[in-house]
């Protein structure tokens, strides 16, 4: 029994010294007070002005990238997001173009200015996706993937993390702490809706969770309102709402044509409906445009 | 088998008239198109103007309630709530004045020239309740208690009825028919949070409920702030949200001294900090307030 | 300020005194060790033989409740359950043939020599239902209709409680203490499903809420096989696993019809399934059935 | 429009395909209506005969997981498990000892001849895994890591794949259909509890889910006692509950002095617990020992 008391004396000094780093986590406002804002070819994300990332669920080719690249920039929208490597429920849906897909979303965001934010889901694909990529995307799936979260930490390129499906706000905050005890700090977080009973929507959108984590951390946080509603008849009104609470920004996906969608049909606005959404967030005053006015 | 088929029969037509009813129900905008606008005591609630319904978890004293009244007065809000028969989870909690708290509300509310809301819990108390307030509130442990919507459906006074604590749409929207179906058409709808797996804020606000109930019925819909986040420091972002979103108005909980309130201590807000509310409201643009300017 | 410390003085006492409240709450096995076994015409529950409850989700006829007596009868089942108020979603949807049903359950009963189990939806019924029916069921959506709790403490007939759709344990043992705090000891549980994101049942069975209930309380422990799952072919396997963790029984929803029933038609068993059912228990080990053997 | 219908017979013969796919899902009774019997180092699972799997949450050390195999073995238990990998909330919480956690569990099971089960989170630490493992572990929060569920399709060596958090029986089965497609055919599920808003249990077991998944699929299921409770005191219960219910085995954590285990130590067991506990499965006639009997 001697020995069993040196063990706890290990095991107590063990979660002293564990109290003591979660009291000072680095996603914690107490460690940093001030905002961190996160640099992205040139923009800043989390500096007080708010703003939005669009683009289709998947890139299926170039054809549709451009089309909706074309219309973000004449929005003055300066994120693409598009989706190459797509974590799917069944092994026979669309699993993605991969690293094709990445660099059809460079060449199309070159073209048009716009900085490309995707999703990547194997640690081992890492280093190659920064060559592409201006944000790594960790969906709502990977969230406590921890080896994902770690090799995204070991990388300098901003990772935009994405709450998991059932995840509360600590373990969210604790996957992004893998992130940033790895080294990367640019760190940017993603409320899109968390699972409940209630099916009008594909997910509940848990807005209140937008003002803890401003509160709880110094990242900058999103909200995915396509992906929490799962109607494009709510992307506006979810839109205005992130946009009243506090978010630094909205997600929402585009595509050219969501009825041939190869994923996400139902849920993607098709350009002319992103015109509308943009304009109608505007005329809201929640929502401060960026489009440059060309004078005659 | 003859008389199996006789009732299969029957139960096909009995089954063809109920979807009848279900598409026309009284609720809808299927069936009514234009927006339902209650009056309450002078006021118009559902017409477009965003309104505030504030006051204390439980009536506990004339003084307690005069204190609030005046501060609701002070702002230009016209609605006091507060209850005086509290469904509490155990038998030995603060169960509410009953009556003598319902006199209480509404001889504050005639010195202060306000309309009173306050829940009723048992059919057979609502002809005693008509007599003092001006809405009848059904709170969430009652949602599906079908006999009190019975009852309520059958006086004229305003309802202001929430949704149950992890009721679907759907089954809101049934109960709120319970109450047309018995020729009371006045009823209110309130979103005040779901109950979900997230510990952070004591329900979680259903943010999306509110463009889908404006969709969906023809109803006001407002948005509890207390009950739903049990937070006071989400008071203020979550009614931004709520009125951003195009709710009818918001309710919060306001107390004089909220660290000795016999529930609920922990949500409300003091008088300071509902003044405070208030001018943030006002200041984000987002509500606009029915002050009377006094002119010097 | 002194006013404000008297009032923390006076909350702090109120504090002190539900504490001491709860620490000996009439429902806790600290309170009372020893299990209570409630009595029911003759029959006792709760003693360590593990009974069944049965019969149709609606009372619809004389003749289609004395088909399942009968059947209940011959397996040697002594409690006939019905519903002749139905708390159901849709105000046009099929409540009940209300107190004619009861008088139904009581005659077909008697004729059988089995005790009537039903449930009753509105306090001010209580001293009506009393005269038919040997135990009161309290339904799910009225484990807080705390007005009901009441009304049915204030009698001696025994009442079987489900817990709520969405009810924690904590909040389910609660609601079983507004009855034994009005001076009504013959309570039992009913664990009945709650509600969760999966759609595969129609609720989720919590089969860990009867061994916590059984360590945390004295009073018997049911599981209702049929509305936790929703679905015909799990009854037999979930009455198993209740039996196996230690229920003090079951209760089944059985029709002579149960294509044409008027409601839950879904998940009912009909007359030769619920022999079926009756015979696969026993073989199983699980069941000792207490039918009587007629010698030759 | 003349493209956009070709677009949609495109999109429409691809649906039809992934239909059919569906259909014929490799895991689905449909395609395999005959049990799928696994064998782990000349066990069997899945053949009727249900089977037990303990060992301590994570691999400590030698003498550790030494003293828990021994237990094992002295109660006919064949299967030996151990965290080597260990996926945290916290990056600050013990990761557990990796690759020479492995070697541990190799020579310790090979001393006592056992099969050894332990969890993988890195796709790229498969071909490494299978020189020490029996089965590789696939745990909740990877559940939906379809790179690693490939990876562990792509290899012979079987799979133990535990339920997502709050994952559906649907997406449960598409995730085994992920390894199965790559080709490995020797799957065994896993329930271990679902995220709700039940807090008296660390997750809700579904029980209910044991039956589905035994009729959808023909894969061998377990229930994983320990985290779907998360409480020593309903470790017995539950186990029983399970094996009633038809799950091929349980799987529960045992540990020499849980109090100073580096993990889950409020709901290990220690050794003479696990005793008493596989002494009381045997007594309930539950559990059909595999003790050899030493004859005198």
């Amino acid at each position: 029994t001697l020995q069993h008391i040196f063990k706890q004396i290990f095991k107590a000094s063990l979660e002293l010294q564990e109290d003591d780093h979660r009291k000072a986590l680095l996603v914690s406002r107490k460690k940093q007070a001030d905002d961190t804002v996160v640099e992205i070819n040139g923009e800043r994300v989390g500096d007080g002005q708010q703003r939005l990332i669009a683009g289709p669920c998947s890139v299926e080719s170039y054809e549709q990238v451009d089309a909706v690249a074309a219309a973000l920039k004449n929005q003055g929208v300066k994120f693409l997001r598009g989706g190459a490597f797509k974590p799917r429920t069944s092994p026979y849906d669309f699993q993605g173009l991969g690293e094709e897909g990445l660099k059809i979303l460079r060449d199309v965001a070159d073209k048009h200015g716009l900085a490309v934010i995707s999703e990547i889901v194997n640690p081992g694909d890492i280093p190659m996706a920064v060559n592409y990529v201006d944000v790594i995307q960790i969906g709502a799936r990977n969230m406590q993937n921890f080896e994902l979260l770690k090799a995204a930490g070991s990388v300098d390129t901003p990772v935009l993390l994405k709450r998991g499906l059932s995840a509360t706000i600590e373990e969210f905050m604790n996957a992004a702490e893998y992130i940033l005890s790895k080294g990367n700090k640019n760190v940017m977080l993603c409320e899109r809706g968390i699972r409940t009973y209630e099916k009008a929507t594909r997910n509940t959108l848990d807005i209140s969770a937008v003002p803890i984590l401003k509160q709880e951390t110094h990242l900058p946080v999103f909200v995915d309102v396509t992906h929490s509603t799962g109607r494009r008849d709510l992307l506006l009104p979810t839109a205005k709402a992130a946009l009243a609470i506090g978010a630094d920004g909205v997600m929402a996906e585009v595509h050219p044509d969501p009825a041939v969608a190869l994923s996400d049909s139902a849920q993607q606005m098709d350009i002319d409906e992103f015109n509308d959404f943009m304009a109608k967030l505007e005329e809201s005053g929640l929502y401060k445009s960026q489009k440059k006015v060309v004078k005659g």
